[in-house]
């Protein structure tokens, strides 16, 4: 028998939760009836199992484990170390170390969560820094990209770190794919951007093989989504400002559509003919599909969903979880390392 | 008499050209009946001088001037210099210091009109790097974005001047608001980002007062088109890299629709009900009527036209360079930074 997936989650974290945490898991559990995996929830034991009992949960699939206190919105990573000993959110991840939970799932404040987990879980040897990677939707399906704002400035050694760490990412999430790196610039030419990015580039371009990823250069900003590459380095405050200017934009687009298509009786005819359509148009571009941020470099996985999610889009940071361990992410990463000790 | 607005055309830059430029010098003639402008066509006088008679254009308010050659895409900045003084794009620019252009407009090779540009115009004393500033719609009317790749790293100096720039830009285009200044950054608190970004902050809110800007503080990607701020500050890198990102998701985002709602006969049907209400959508967003980016900090102001565009897009780019220029930008832009000489 094959080891289950064990998924620990702070159950406290985000806004309405509980509620929305165990209305996820509940979906959850009906979605996958493969039952080879076990969810643990961090938080208050009382209110859990109230709401199990309102969801009409009873699977041995779930476990409770008490925790006091939760990491308030307000807490500044500073304090929390002192502060969050008895949190739900510092007692799911070192669950990770203490007991057998594969990866750790949080909706609670991401400063404290980035540092906690960096505590507790330690800096794999060979990463210079980690990284928090998204999945972004493309024309083929889903790229990574990263970091998204762990680290406001990076090196190069950092930026080829991102790379075998995102390539790690997407293997396990897309095993029958060839991984393809690119380095976010202003232009697609060898000598544009910094120096860092150039000897970035240099590096990558001697490290790209058929084992861990290949190399494709350079990559622009209205590139990111055409299917050229599928995994997307750079620094973390270029990748933060990238992915939250790409999220307004396509708030301001999608506001301005409704209000195009409400604003007569004409349009709202329209709507009658074209609902399936637009629905399904909307589906594709829901950002709850791609909820949940994963932070990549130390010795074990940690998800940040989106505090503001409502329960599908925490369902679907409960499935990336269990994509990510089912594909052996922690694995995909030492090869990825190993491979960069020997070839530099 | 007032005198005349004068603007300088380089009419064979960019992809079709000089057709669609004398195409929108005719749609211009046709929408200005005011007669208080002359437009100057820089390139070769067979062919412009053929087009005009192609589109009946005969107005004294059009001048050619013959230039025997035209920068091509390939030329590199480093060449350009010794190559290019016969060019359209050159006499164009030259025109600002040897005649009485206001302005200059080119649809060519971006990495040469910066640096012919630069050359031809020297940098005002003030001012310590020139930015490529560019206007990006908001809930409000359009914001002033800057710097959008003129300089891929910049120190605190740098961005204090783009923000000077920017508000005058902003300030020649629409006299009749208040400049709000922000700077893009990863967070809206105070202690978020690099260390230039810090200080930046710091400066700024030492400038900021009712006669030049308001400053607003930070802004992240996700509120560059909500309205809080109308002048947006960040360095070349960033800049470009935040605008390319929100192209290629409003072109993601408007490819999807299409498909959406051309996928079947029903929703065939439903366009013949919301077709004007979607065409006003499509109107709203259309690239063509934020074409021109502009060249800030010299001793006179240039337009960079977006090479693919067509003749409604450099139509639109003609009608900036008339407004800036009406709009006093060059006083505005002593204005501002005689401010910054007598606070610092």
């Amino acid at each position: 028998m094959t080891k289950k997936i064990i998924i620990a989650i702070d159950a406290m974290g985000g806004d309405n939760s509980p509620d929305k945490v165990i209305n996820a898991v509940n979906f959850f559990l009906k979605k996958n009836l493969n039952r080879d995996y076990i969810i643990k929830l961090f938080g208050n034991e009382k209110k859990i199992l109230n709401k199990l009992n309102e969801y009409k949960i009873k699977s041995d699939l779930i476990k409770v484990i008490h925790a006091e206190s939760v990491v308030s919105d307000e807490e500044t990573p500073l304090t929390a170390i002192k502060n969050s000993k008895n949190t739900s959110m510092w007692k799911c991840i070192k669950s990770q170390i203490e007991s057998d939970s594969d990866i750790s799932l949080s909706a609670g404040n991401t400063g404290v969560l980035l540092v906690v987990s960096r505590m507790i879980l330690k800096m794999k040897d060979k990463v210079s820094k980690p990284a928090l990677a998204g999945l972004w939707p493309s024309i083929d399906d889903l790229n990574v990209v990263l970091d998204l704002g762990a680290n406001i400035e990076c090196n190069d050694k950092n930026l080829i770190d991102f790379a075998e760490l995102g390539s790690a990412l997407h293997k396990s999430l897309f095993p029958e794919k060839k991984q393809i790196v690119s380095l976010l610039n202003v232009g697609s030419e060898e000598i544009k951007g910094t120096e860092t990015l150039k000897n970035t580039y240099k590096k990558l371009k001697e490290l790209s093989n058929d084992n861990n990823f290949l190399f494709n250069g350079y990559v622009e900003g209205n590139n990111i989504m055409t299917g050229k590459s599928n995994v997307i380095v750079t620094d973390g405050f270029t990748g933060n400002v990238a992915l939250k200017t790409a999220e307004g934009t396509a708030k301001f687009i999608t506001d301005n559509l409704k209000k195009a298509l409400t604003e007569n009786l004409y349009t709202k005819i329209s709507l009658f003919f074209s609902y399936f359509s637009l629905k399904k148009f909307k589906n594709k571009l829901d950002p709850r599909k791609y909820n949940g941020a994963i932070f990549l470099g130390l010795n074990g996985p940690v998800v940040k969903s989106h505090g503001g999610t409502d329960s599908l889009g925490f369902y679907y940071s409960i499935e990336l979880c269990y994509k990510i361990v089912k594909g052996n992410l922690m694995k995909q990463i030492d090869n990825n390392l190993n491979h960069l000790s020997v070839e530099k």
